[in-house]
């Protein structure tokens, strides 16, 4: 392969993103400079914050540019190393984007560069133990501080942070109750993954359904989603609740402003917390959190769901599966085997 | 004086309460019983939050029932004990309700009874030393954890509470701006109190001078009113910032659900937390709290600032000052001297 396929931020979205907010390109292979190398992606992470970047507008990160390739995380192979710590062939993770070859170094981009160990498989490093295994195990454990015995709500729960969130608090001793879109989704969180109780959004009263799912109320509600769903959860939290905002997906492909809910005020009655954060505050501690997943899923306490799609040409669509609900566990895309 | 003047909660408030939603009544003197005193009450107190008191709906206080006299908290003057602890005489803090006698005894309703100091005006007792000066003292210190160097903007700025948390955000240090309604209160906030700026919410946009009064953003928001302003307080976080939800006094008197800020997943990109509380949590703590408030007034760092009615007949019309606005500083309403 002698030349870099791109798929470039075209036009910023204005609702649902597709394949028209994105140009395809043929670049040549750039060279790495001194302390640089050059990455081939392997694989493509997606995740609803994704959605994000592509707006013009401040957030934890810079928006992506137009012209430039989409950002995404990814797990590719050194193909040439001018780094003393990389050698041509190591498994690494980086901020690849939505191309096959990327620069990186270690502390540049959002995600650095580093190794994947030996003994992680790189969809494992891409899901429980990447990005959104940690979003799960900080989020829950640092600002839900899940107590046994205490009732914990999850919304996205099927999703690849939802689902690591509602197992850790099962495995600390928590009453767990998933929220999730359609029966499929639902039955793999209670047969599988051992969820006490789902709500089934699609067909389903949620405010109800919560009631009925968490008689003793919500003690942490741990959100992906925003919206209706935050609304209906913020109608059952318990005194001291802790409401762990990791996202919104709900309004992410919103053209209008949607409104907050309506019953904030409950957050004052019920003496509780919303709290807001950002995984990457806790990069620093990352090997703390990845011992102690690996630990569970050695054990088989901790299990973990891969959406693996292929093929360069489907990258725009993947994205999309986030917001119809169509993954379920972590949306990954392989674009090229290791060699 | 024979009898027992009420205001007996008649019908329940949609919107704006009027006199309407009370009746006049006059009953006999009630006896007490044992470990009981009967109290008459001096001055009453009123408080955005007795709005919500009147709704049907579980809180962190019952409903008051209709009947009933309206519920607040008062001072009085002891006319019969039957408790080792109180004597004829003896000025007492209570919930005394809008009536001229109730009866009291320690750990009895929200309030209990408790002798005002001898050093503590009745006055100070139900502004800076009180309800409203204590929720000020703990929710600042207790959720806001301002540091000094930081900024702390407050709405509602020139009421009971707020008036009182921007002071102490002051002596701790903070850059302080208040949000207030009208000139009048705004140059109240910056020339006696020293706010070191203020926003004139009827009269300025609020979320561009925040944007100016606030050049290194909001570290604190101790927000009493909610809605737009939340909102708009809400587009100018810090990284990490606290948000403590006091009250919400913009949807008191809504007669339909108020949505919500539309900006919530800024907690999210900044990290921020959004904390609800209520003062009778921190009841067994309230001496700590006087001591250090006292402390400020006699050093005149600290200033409080009451806003007096007099006469049994205002006492409805007098609830309604709160809500448009009329007061400035601490309400209370005079019913009798102490004899």
């Amino acid at each position: 392969m002698n030349t870099n396929r791109q798929w470039l931020l075209a036009k910023r979205p204005h609702g649902v993103v597709n394949k028209e907010n994105f140009d395809y390109a043929e670049k040549p292979i750039p060279e790495p400079g001194e302390g640089e190398v050059l990455v081939r992606n392997l694989y493509l992470s997606f995740d609803p914050t994704q959605r994000g970047w592509m707006e013009d507008r401040e957030s934890y990160l810079p928006p992506v540019q137009l012209g430039e390739p989409m950002r995404a995380g990814s797990v590719g192979q050194v193909t040439e190393s001018n780094h003393p710590e990389f050698a041509k062939g190591d498994l690494v993770q980086t901020t690849g984007g939505w191309q096959d070859f990327v620069i990186a170094a270690p502390g540049q981009g959002p995600m650095g560069l580093s190794k994947v160990p030996d003994r992680i498989s790189p969809e494992m490093m891409m899901s429980v133990l990447g990005i959104t295994g940690l979003t799960a195990y900080w989020g829950l454990l640092d600002l839900g501080e899940p107590r046994a015995g205490e009732t914990v709500l999850v919304s996205g729960a099927a999703g690849a942070t939802g689902s690591v969130a509602g197992q850790i608090a099962k495995i600390k001793g928590c009453r767990v109750v998933g929220i999730a879109g359609g029966s499929e989704k639902c039955q793999w969180l209670k047969d599988e993954l051992g969820f006490d109780d789902v709500i089934d959004y699609k067909n389903e009263n949620v405010d109800e359904r919560i009631s009925e799912t968490c008689p003793h109320k919500v003690d942490v509600f741990f959100d992906n989603v925003g919206g209706d769903i935050l609304e209906a959860a913020l109608n059952h939290i318990n005194m001291k609740a802790r409401v762990v905002l990791c996202g919104g997906i709900s309004a992410y492909n919103a053209t209008e402003p949607v409104p907050g809910p309506v019953n904030l005020m409950n957050l004052v009655i019920m003496r509780a917390r919303m709290e807001g954060f950002i995984v990457i505050d806790y990069m620093d501690r990352s090997e703390i959190a990845v011992e102690e997943l690996l630990g569970w899923i050695m054990s088989g306490e901790l299990k973990y769901q891969i959406d693996l799609q292929e093929g360069f040409e489907n990258i725009p669509d993947t994205l999309n599966r986030l917001f119809t609900g169509k993954n379920l566990g972590k949306q990954l895309l392989k674009i090229a085997d290791p060699v």
